[in-house]
């Protein structure tokens, strides 16, 4: 019951017991999220709140406060590399009127940093913030074909869930498309992870950052793509000196 | 020195210390920046990095972390909200090419949740979860004219603080300003926040949130950016029972 952890480290538990699936709880419902005793939780929960990381709602259940997001929207990987990638995203959406995606690897999975949809975009899994496994869709793909040996060996070697009939689950074809990706410059995920939608994605030059647009043809698409993610690069190199 | 705060305020007070034009900081300096003795910031930052809330780079220095991003992307009046509005803030994008923006009121600034921006659009001083002052800016004139009254009062009688020659810093001409945008339904900025931009902004129903486009003839923009506004207030009444 988290009696070895820190306050630090109890104190993310509690924020970690919220979910895109239930952004708002009850004490209670924190407390046994976080494994933690009420006593415990309420005190954190108080804490936090003081904080501004937690806001409470009319009906007294917490949610995540906007003073949290605040802070989080400097870590490099999500807002100021999203601000770098934004007109070459907006490029490809106006060209494409598909989804445009940013995405970097976290561990085995793929977090998605901006979805830019328009009304008319085929409908997708993920969300900003969200995180996917690395071998069904096309950023993942990218991110998985430039990862390190050892990142490549646990994906190849961990179980590789399946999506749909198009999902790659087999880890020696997987390992051959991952050359190709190396080869060609893109990956292209066509119904692997739903069965309306195909991705193509193209990494970002030292990020291992891809841009991805779905829904439509590979071919169509693939220039488009290698063009916002070398045009996001290059802002990026321009950038560092700073 | 921190002695009265609690463990938790702490490690709140290590996350503040980052800032836009500091997001990357040394020991010393964020023991500084935080008020704290080394051997608590020390202790604290390597809490903080165990949880994921930061992240240390190659140099030594520490910076806000991916997984505190992910978290904090839960935040409702964050990501969800820009999820709801973005499909109208690209529709407006598409039409004006302008900045399209969206801003919820945090106290007495704005901050800022969403900016969509071409390549070509006019340079503007925010920042995807950066603040401003209400009173300059089209996004914290629609704001401040639709918070409660006693935060309207609180800045009328505070500092309003000069950014061009037309920002408007006189109480008695603000007010007259407020009681406009309620009357019109639009606030309008011209060249109050720097000497080449205008933003035009709506409220969105119940929220007082704003979609925002700078840079061009008001009377032009506004039908666009109402409809932007009503299309997200309808998008969000629609998701409400759930």
């Amino acid at each position: 019951m988290g009696v070895t952890r820190n306050r630090v480290a109890r104190a993310f538990a509690v924020l970690e017991a919220f979910t895109p699936e239930r952004p708002s709880l009850a004490l209670s419902e924190v407390a046994r999220r976080a494994a933690l005793p009420l006593t415990t939780t309420h005190r954190l929960l108080a804490e936090l709140c003081a904080a501004g990381a937690l806001e409470r709602d009319g009906d007294g259940t917490y949610r995540i406060g906007l003073r949290l997001w605040e802070i989080a929207s400097l870590a490099p990987r999500g807002v100021p590399l999203r601000e770098a990638a934004l007109p070459f995203l907006e490029d490809l959406y106006e060209v494409t009127h598909e989804n445009a995606q940013l995405g970097v690897r976290e561990g085995h999975d793929v977090v998605y940093i901006e979805r830019i949809a328009g009304r008319r975009a085929v409908g997708v899994l993920t969300r900003v913030g969200g995180r996917f496994p690395l071998h069904a869709s096309g950023i993942g793909l990218v991110l998985l074909a430039h990862a390190p040996e050892s990142v490549q060996r646990g994906v190849l070697e961990g179980p590789l869930r399946r999506f749909t009939d198009h999902t790659i689950t087999d880890p020696a074809r997987l390992r051959r498309v991952l050359a190709e990706v190396r080869r060609d410059g893109v990956a292209v995920s066509d119904r692997q992870v739903t069965d309306d939608a195909l991705s193509v994605a193209a990494p970002i030059t030292d990020l291992s950052v891809v841009a991805a647009a779905s829904g439509a043809v590979a071919e169509r698409l693939a220039p488009a793509v290698r063009a916002a993610a070398l045009g996001t690069s290059r802002a990026l190199s321009a950038r560092r000196p700073e």
